[in-house]
């Protein structure tokens, strides 16, 4: 068995007016955000939404490639005016935009020569030294440029494509979770949370998050470790608080 | 009629573990933002999403709010130890953290003096210079410090709250908008529109985003601007582009 023993972290960077505006409900950041967790290990510790704004794609694709082992973006390699990621992030490592051969090649058998027009044409290009994401849905592949990756907005092209992405990740510690549904209020376990939260620091990170239920008011205690060890430790002090105060726990 | 002739911006900042990790889509981000721009004019220019750790949210709140007229932080304002949303914009401002006093007596007389436990107690501990955005739901009320406005994580309780931050905003310039839906790709637009939003440059934002219906892939073109002229020349040039290359428009 390969070891893993590295924490692997990733911001994800949402481009695109129609996020800010409202117009549009973002889908990518829990699917993609799942999908490192679970398939590589990789947890994401920041996400922004910002505007298609070359200047500010440029600021922030850096600052995050810097703080970050990965930056995923997505939104704004389409064929369209306001489909400035490519180029933005070409500028931003310094490095030519230009056409990529092989994804020239994709698009023009895809399209077909007679109908392989500017608009097609143009996502093909991208960073000088940006290495393909295959798209197994519409063709346009998405790219790697160092460590930023950069997918389509639209969600159910993004989910065919995630898959290929794995080849350039280095692989980290997964995160586990558990969690206990209580029919309870936040107020009447603040004190067990805060006490045993602060048992196991760093090791497991515990949130709690009301629900509605059944027309009642309940808690999910979340618990979050890469250690299945601390997980069963701590939910085995967390029934046990919640038992001697006579809360139900609704599913073990 | 009062004269609305600034351009007013705000932040949306997401405080929370659980939007980090893929296991809750987040829902605020498109309400707020909606909301703003009718109600008050405000557009939203940025979004980010944080983890529940109190250096990080010192550094974000202080550097969104110099880049903001607003910035709406949501979560972590609840009773449990990782609600630590009022405590970290307390130190961001250095200023104390302790009991308001009307908030204190909101929620004395929402549970009674009996059942008024130390968690529930937190959450009247607010920066000393806040004001209260009061809460119709469950009476833990939100609150502004200087030009931060804290709300609460729980759709639903953030929805019923948020007419309450009205008073404590400028108002600005309503962004408008206008949907053109086609059916064709934008690939075979593109031209049409760079050369249109180059016309009314910073004027109107015009955006295209792919979608499917009826089995069909369509296109939105969507025309974003403060001003209802701009916004109707755009679409008078918009639909003779579209007619003259016989592209249908399902809605006008």
């Amino acid at each position: 068995m390969k070891k893993k023993n590295k924490k692997v972290n990733a911001a994800i960077l949402i481009i695109g007016n129609e996020i800010l505006s409202g117009r549009t409900q973002d889908k990518n950041v829990s699917f993609i955000s799942n999908w490192l967790n679970e398939r590589c290990g990789i947890s994401v510790g920041e996400v922004r939404v910002i505007p298609d704004l070359e200047k500010t794609i440029i600021k922030t694709v850096l600052e995050l490639s810097k703080k970050f082992n990965y930056v995923f973006t997505t939104g704004g390699i389409g064929p369209t005016h306001d489909d400035i990621t490519a180029k933005s992030i070409s500028k931003a490592f310094k490095v030519k935009y230009r056409f990529h051969k092989e994804a020239y090649k994709i698009l023009e058998n895809y399209y077909g020569k007679s109908k392989f027009n500017d608009g097609r044409k143009k996502m093909a290009k991208m960073p000088s030294i940006a290495k393909l994401i295959y798209n197994p849905s519409s063709a346009a592949p998405g790219f790697i440029t160092k460590n930023v990756i950069s997918l389509p907005g639209v969600p159910s092209i993004l989910c065919s494509m995630i898959e290929n992405c794995k080849k350039y990740l280095l692989k980290g510690l997964k995160t586990f979770s558990k969690t206990l549904n209580l029919f309870t209020v936040e107020s009447n376990i603040s004190k067990q949370l805060g006490y045993i939260q602060k048992k196991y620091k760093k090791d497991v990170d515990i949130g709690s998050y009301p629900f509605f239920r059944l027309g009642k008011i309940g808690v999910s205690v979340v618990s979050r470790s890469t250690s299945k060890i601390d997980l069963a430790k701590v939910k085995k002090d967390l029934i046990s608080e919640f038992q001697s105060k006579k809360i139900k726990i609704l599913k073990i």
